[in-house]
């Protein structure tokens, strides 16, 4: 099932997708909830982040260019960074590229929509607490990355975690491909099968040291091709079975946001 | 006024604490909020983390010894960094050292509570965003920093941020020590003023990046002279005019959270 958010009337709703239309649900998506027995058509609405996360959890570096280069032995510290939920927008919203920078990075990535508390949970276990898959833009102004190797500021601008456009919750994350398309060029394009720490690794990791809630994000690290785009480039993060997650990006002067 | 959580009859509240009592609160803290007119002993209840976050974050290496030793130029990117806000405890509870490792640090510190939401502030402004302070403890694992730089898992472990005793409306924060006893020996003592970036920079420079929200913490950095500990230790973290949050080390095979 594909679960949506949505704006229609100024008020905020939630909806399951069918061909085209949305079929209004209400209540807690990890819990219960109901169909309401409204059915609003795909064009009358404007589409939010599928999701406000509890929090949203990154990996550095997690893909290689191709099998061949897959280490034999995995870090023992996998790269994690988180990024504020405050930083999460939805699809066409505008990427606000920050004041005194011209550029900043795109990463198309799986996101992994974790739906129950999850401590210390096994590898084979670790699908169960999965509720299920967005697509993620990480985006990055590695200019702000400190020195000695914090990432947080260059992560954590408002705008720079565009989410969606819709909670699959029936994909099999193992066999789906991570794509990028840049004013409509092919950018990335890697199966999630040349990820350094697979899902269940990283997710397992994660519930070793803290546990995870209902709502927790976690981007599954973004394959070779990202690269440093301005003003008026439009991206599109792209895995089959999601959809199309498409985002233009502005400087900050031109946001409308700005004041 | 002092704001607190508490435990009673295994239900959750809130309230303002007086000399020896505490009268029941009901709302929200950031917004509008009235006197249930139940008034507590203060011996009849388990006190809590006086605030679930909405998210922790803190900033690295923020104290010199003296004050001779401030820096003339404040860096141009300050080393921030989250905390997850699963890893909050309450006054007394026991902090869990992580399997594998012996020892931990703890870190005594000034926590800033948002209490409105703020972005681009300019710094003279800052204080009509805070609600008040409390105090946290930065526990810090640094076997888990990564050797890139990328601190996340050393900082994340559940029970590695105890929040409290209380939040404070009323306090100075440019008149305080940041204080923090050992088994009864004091081991850190520093005014807010050897700060290397002060409050009103530190969330003046968030607030040009990310939005923050009521509910977010910010951790203002731990004076010299933290060092690690084992199992059994206790640490009181001490700001006068807050009170004392104090915790025990465990290790995590004595924690009855293991399974």
């Amino acid at each position: 099932m594909k679960f949506t958010r949505f704006m229609i009337n100024s008020s905020v709703s939630k909806g399951i997708i069918t061909e085209d239309t949305i079929r209004e649900i209400k209540g807690d998506i990890f819990g219960s909830w109901e169909y309401t027995g409204t059915v609003i058509s795909r064009n009358e609405v404007k589409f939010l982040a599928p999701i406000e996360p509890n929090q949203v959890i990154g990996i550095g570096a997690n893909y290689v260019s191709k099998a061949e280069d897959l280490p034999q032995e995995l870090p023992e510290i996998p790269v994690f960074f988180f990024k504020p939920a405050s930083s999460v927008i939805g699809p066409e919203e505008e990427i606000v590229i920050p004041k005194g920078i011209n550029q900043v990075k795109f990463e198309s990535e799986l996101a992994v929509v974790i739906g129950k508390e999850a401590k210390n949970v096994p590898e084979a276990d670790v699908l169960d607490y999965v509720f299920g898959y967005t697509i993620g833009n990480d985006v990055t102004a590695p200019q702000f990355f400190h020195q000695d190797g914090h990432w947080t500021i260059g992560k954590s601008f408002d705008t720079f975690t565009p989410l969606g456009p819709v909670i699959e919750t029936d994909l099999d994350p193992f066999n789906v491909t991570v794509n990028a398309s840049l004013n409509n060029i092919e950018k990335q394009n890697s199966p999630t099968d040349l990820m350094i720490i697979p899902i269940r690794k990283m997710v397992s990791y994660l519930t070793n040291v803290m546990t995870l809630k209902p709502g927790d994000i976690i981007l599954t690290g973004s394959p070779v091709g990202a690269e440093l785009v301005g003003p008026e480039d439009i991206i599109e993060c792209i895995i089959e079975g999601i959809g199309t997650l498409r985002n233009t990006f502005v400087s900050a002067k031109e946001s409308a946001e700005t004041h």
